[in-house]
């Protein structure tokens, strides 16, 4: 099942395509979206919501995953990642999915066992689980993250499903 | 100069067209849009930004004023209004305008003279500015009341430019 996880923000948009499947996990493609700190909120979250419908066009995921804001220190930093983050949820749903979300501690549990992983760990145990170099953007990173942790969830799921049927 | 004024939320957004020049102001139009509780975050976006790209293709407004969220002390109903407020202002860029931006303070200011003025006097000054009932809906008062700061700026601006040339 190819999954699309998202780290979203404003000034940059961390994205990746993993194939999952039958306890294997492939990284098909990943990038990210910046916006110039030096426009407006508008035109930023206009490039923003464009390149994901094209992203969503172009690699048809069968699912989405994007990373739940848990909580912020900084409200103002927190209102400005979730307007990109309304942004591309709605995209998400105009190409006709549903977007599954996943908090940090979440993604962190999912991808290294524990809910409390730091940066390093989170980065050592993606690139594992992948067979690949670290990304070297943590917005990368955890948008790999966010993928597998679904992956992982529905894979628990349907495994679970199975052994009751 | 016809401008819409927004009051941005994910479960209720007001929103108010006011025309307004020559130190008259006209209430042309107001409603609001109300997205299902029941519904996950997704379609609720994606309708809100459906209502406001035809409510801005059908009035073609020459201006949008957008209240600014300032502070929450709900830190996830901050996060909920920003979202909403993302797919609005993309919306709005969409249709090849900038939003204009005031804080509720701002707004309230510009009103009724008292930046920490209640929603009763908004209300009252509202209504008597525009020569009209309140509106029953504080979404929609508020729709109206960010209208008319941007028209009462922009024309204290415009007047300021007459009065330096």
């Amino acid at each position: 099942m190819l999954t699309l996880g998202i780290d979203p923000g404003l000034a940059l948009t961390g994205w990746a395509l993993i194939e999952g499947g039958g306890g294997r996990l492939v990284l098909s493609e990943a990038g990210y979206w910046r916006t110039p700190a030096n426009q407006s909120e508008g035109p930023r979250l206009l490039a923003l919501s464009k390149s994901m419908a094209e992203l969503l066009q172009r690699a048809r995921p069968q699912a989405v995953a994007v990373e739940r804001l848990y909580f912020s220190r900084n409200v103002s930093t927190a209102m400005a990642v979730s307007q990109a983050r309304g942004v591309l949820v709605c995209a998400v749903a105009q190409a006709g999915l549903t977007p599954f979300e996943y908090t940090p501690g979440q993604v962190k549990q999912a991808v290294s066992g524990a809910g409390a992983a730091s940066k390093t760990q989170v980065a050592r145990m993606v690139g594992l689980l992948l067979g690949v170099e670290p990304p070297r953007l943590d917005d990368v990173t955890d948008a790999c993250a966010v993928a597998i942790c679904h992956l992982n969830s529905t894979g628990l799921r349907a495994a679970l499903i199975g052994a009751r049927s």
